[in-house]
C-alpha cells in the first residue's frame, strides 16, 4: 500500500475493547493496522467458560460504535437498564428512573461478548491483522517500533515502523516505558475499597431472578453491592468493600464460610437467597483493587500514543470507563482520518491535539467516578438525595433545554465530561440564587403586609 | 549490643542531609545505625571543586538540628537573609523584609558544607557506621534487609536485619521497590519550568557584590532568577525558566552565546555585569527539572520507611525541602526513641503513626511550594502583592498573637504546614468579614445622615 509506506502504518498494542474498535475505524479509513494482544484469541472455544463480567454502555460509547456501524449489533447483545433498583437491608425495593425520558437508558453488556464482536468486526477489515499471544516487551520511541514475544515459542517479532498506540489497559506496558521519559507526569491512586464479582444465576426457566431492566444497588453507606443483568438471565454482582477496616466490615474480616454467610445474611438477605454458589465464588474469585491512573502527555512525538485505560484508568462507579475509552477512539480516529484525507502524515501536532482535547475531560471523569461511589453507596438510600434527584427531574421537565441533570449529561449525551460538570455546577448555582431571591421576595412581602397591618 | 539484637538495628539508605541527621539522632539514642551511600565520602579532597549549591534553613530545620546540638555549628556556616531584595528590569532595588521581627530570618547555607558537617557529626557517634560508594540494589520487604553493591569492586553487601529507612532522595531506589507493592499510591508531577544554577563571584576583596543579607529575586512574571549568598562572598543564582514556550522565553530558545547574552542583557542587566563566566556556566551546567513527588504509605510493616525527598519531593520555591526532611527526622526520631525508652521494639504502629502525623503536612507543603512560585516570579513585583504584604505585617503588629502571616508560620515557626495553611485561610476569612462589616456600617451611617438631611 502506497499510503502505508508513507508513514500511515499503525501498531495497536492490546485487542481489548478500545484496541479492537480503533482498529476497525482506522482500518476502514485505509490505514494499515496491526493489532498485537498478549492473550489468546477470545473467540477460541476454551474462553467460553470464563466468568461473565459486564459493563454499562451509554451514549458516548454508542457514538463511537456508530462510527463503525455497530450500533444495532451491540444493542442486540445488551440489556437496557432504565434506572436504579435500590435494595434496603430489609429487602424493600425502590425504583429510581435515570430520566424522565423513556429513551434515556444505559445498556448492560457482557465484556467478553462485546470484545468478541469488536474483534470479529475488525478482523473482517482487509487491512487489519491480528496477532494474538504476542506480549509487548518493548517500544522504541525513536523509530515507532514495538517488540513482541510469542507466548508459546518465545520468538521475537517487531512491528512495522509507524505509530504505536498503547491500548493495553491500566497496567499498560507502553505507558510503563513512557514513564522513563523525561518529565512524564504520572499518578496511581488506589481506593481503600476492593471488589469481588459474584453471580445471581437465571431462574430454571431462563428468566431473570430480579427486575432485568434495572441496575440493582444494595447501598450500605461504607460499602455496597450492585448487580447488572446478562442476556442469559443471570446477573453479575459486584461487592465493593474496604480491604481493611477498624470499625466496619472488610474483606480482611471475611475469612471463612461462616463470616461470609453471616455477612450476606445480615446485609444482602434478599440477594443471598438467589446466590446458590455464593461461598464457592467468594473464595474462588479474586479480590481486585480499584485504581485511578492519570498521566501526561499521552504521546511521544509522532511515534507513540496512549488510549483508554492506558492513559486514564478510572474507578467504575460512573459506568464510564469503556465509554471514555471509546470516546478516545472517536477523537483520535477523527483527527488521524482528517490528516489522512488531507494527504498529510501523522504528526506530533495531531497527537498533541488529541491529548489536549481529551485530557481535561478524562481528568474530570476520574473525579466524577470517585464522587459517584460516595453517592451510590451512601446517598442513594437517603431522603435528601432522593429529593435532590426529584428536584433535578422536575427542573428538567419545566426547563428541558436549560436544566440537564449531571447524570443525564454524562450518560445520555456526548457533552464532554468537563463541560458537563461545569454546566451542572452553573445550573445549581443558578437554582440557589433563584431560591435565595424567592426567599428575599417572600420576606419582603411579609414585611410589607405586616407594615400595612 | 543487646538492644541491637533485639530488633533495634537500623539501616539508612543515603547519607544526604536527612540520612546523616537521622543517623546522629538515632545513634545518640542507642540504636545501632548503618548508613549506606552510593556516592563517595564528600569529605574527600576531590569534592571541593564542586559547584556551590545552597539552600535556606528555617525554624523547622533548626529545631531538628537543635535535637543533636548542632544549632550553633550550622549557624556559623550560614548567612542570614532578612528579606527579599527585588530587582526590576531597570535594575531598581526594593527590599521587602520577611517580618517585622529582627530575629525572623532564614539562613542561606551551602548544601555541601551542611552535608559534610552532618556526616562528620554522625561519624563521631560510636554506634553509627558509614559505608560510602555502596549503591542500593535491592530491599527485601519481608526481612528488612537491603542489598548494596560496592561501586569499584562490584562486591555485594547485605545490611543487618532490621528497619530500612530510605533517605535516598526524589528518585529513591527504596521507594521504587515499594511502588511494586499492592495498592501503593504514587504520583510524580513536573513543572513546565526547569532550572539552571549560575554564579555571581565575590568581589576581589572577598566581599559580596550584592547585599549579602537578602534573598535576591529578579521576578519576570513567567520566569525568574534568584540568588542566595554564600559565606565566601559569592552568590549562587538559579534561573527558573520554561523548558519550551510558544510565547515567552524558554531554555529551548537559548541555544547559543548570542541568545543567552542578549536575554540576560535585556532581563537581568544588573546581574549580568557581575557574572563574568555566565556563558561558560550556562552551557556547562545542566538544566534540571522540577518535580513534586507524593506517595502513600511511607512504610511497609515494621521493615521499611521512607523519609524526606524519597517520601515527598517538593519544588524549591518555599525553601522548605530540606526543612521538611529534617521535620521528618525529628518526628520519626521522637517516635522511635519513645518506643525504645519504653523497652518496646519498633512496630508497624510506630511507622504508621509517623506517616499519619507527617503526610497531610507534607501534602500541604507540596501545594504551598508550587503556589509560591507564582507568587515569587509574578506577584512579588506587583502593587497589590506589596499592599497585601503590608496589610499582613500591620495586622500582625496590632494583633501579634492572633494574626500570623503564612510566610512567618511556615518559615519562623514549627506549626505543622497544614495547620499553618488552615490558620492563614481562617485569618483572611476573618479579615474579609471585618472589612465587609465595616463597609456595611459606613453605608448605614451615610444613609442615616442622608435621611437626617
Amino acid at each position: 500500500m502506497g499510503n502505508a509506506a508513507n508513514g500511515q502504518r499503525i501498531t495497536i498494542v492490546g485487542a481489548g475493547l478500545a484496541g479492537a474498535l480503533l482498529a476497525t475505524r482506522l482500518g476502514n479509513a485505509g490505514f494499515e493496522v496491526s493489532v498485537y494482544e498478549s492473550r489468546p484469541d477470545p473467540r477460541g472455544k476454551d474462553m467460553v467458560a470464563g466468568r461473565s463480567i459486564n459493563l454499562a454502555l451509554s451514549a458516548r460509547g454508542f457514538h463511537a460504535l456508530g462510527q463503525v456501524g455497530l450500533t444495532n449489533r451491540i444493542m442486540e447483545l445488551s440489556t437496557p437498564m432504565r434506572g436504579r433498583m435500590m435494595h434496603s437491608v430489609e429487602g424493600h425495593l425502590q425504583f429510581q428512573p435515570y430520566s424522565a425520558h423513556a429513551d434515556d437508558v444505559i445498556h448492560s453488556v457482557s465484556r467478553a461478548d462485546l470484545n468478541m464482536a469488536l474483534i470479529a468486526t475488525a478482523d473482517e477489515v482487509p487491512n487489519v491483522d491480528f496477532h494474538f499471544d504476542h506480549k509487548c516487551v518493548g517500544t522504541d520511541f525513536d523509530s515507532g517500533v514495538a517488540t513482541f514475544v510469542h507466548r508459546s515459542n518465545d520468538s521475537k517479532v517487531e512491528s512495522n515502523r509507524g505509530l504505536v498506540i498503547g491500548c493495553d489497559g491500566a497496567y499498560s506496558s507502553v505507558r510503563k516505558k513512557m514513564q522513563r521519559l523525561e518529565r512524564f507526569d504520572f499518578s496511581q491512586q488506589y481506593l481503600k475499597h476492593g471488589y469481588k464479582e459474584l453471580c445471581i444465576p437465571a431462574n430454571i426457566d431462563g428468566t431473570h431472578a430480579l427486575e432485568p431492566n434495572a441496575l440493582h444497588i444494595w447501598p450500605r453507606q461504607s460499602y455496597m453491592m450492585i448487580a447488572l443483568p446478562n442476556l442469559d438471565g443471570s446477573f453479575t454482582c459486584t461487592l465493593f468493600l474496604a480491604f481493611e477496616s477498624n470499625s466496619g466490615p472488610a474483606f480482611s474480616k471475611l475469612k471463612n464460610e461462616q463470616n461470609v454467610s453471616a455477612f450476606f445474611e445480615e446485609q444482602f438477605a434478599d440477594a443471598k437467597k438467589l446466590m446458590p454458589t455464593l461461598i464457592e465464588e467468594f473464595f474462588e474469585n479474586p479480590t481486585s483493587s480499584l485504581v485511578t491512573i492519570r498521566c501526561a502527555p499521552w504521546y511521544h512525538e509522532d511515534k507513540v500514543a496512549l488510549l483508554g485505560d492506558a492513559a486514564h484508568a478510572v474507578v467504575p462507579f460512573y459506568g464510564q470507563g469503556a465509554n471514555a475509552a471509546f470516546g478516545d477512539c472517536a477523537k483520535l480516529g477523527d483527527l488521524l482520518i482528517e490528516q489522512k484525507n488531507m494527504g498529510k502524515r501523522i504528526s506530533t501536532a495531531t497527537l498533541s491535539a488529541y491529548f489536549d482535547k481529551r485530557k481535561i475531560h478524562t481528568d474530570a471523569l476520574a473525579d466524577l467516578a470517585v464522587a459517584n461511589f460516595i453517592e451510590m453507596r451512601d446517598h442513594t438510600g437517603s431522603r435528601i438525595f432522593l429529593l435532590k434527584k426529584k428536584l433535578e427531574q422536575t427542573l428538567h421537565r419545566f426547563f428541558p433545554k436549560s436544566f440537564l441533570p449531571l447524570y443525564s449529561m454524562v450518560s445520555f449525551s456526548c457533552i464532554p465530561y468537563r463541560d458537563a460538570l461545569d454546566r451542572a455546577n452553573r445550573q445549581w448555582r443558578f437554582v440557589r440564587r433563584i431560591a435565595l431571591a424567592a426567599a428575599v421576595a417572600i420576606i419582603t412581602l411579609i414585611a410589607w403586609f405586616v407594615t400595612l397591618g
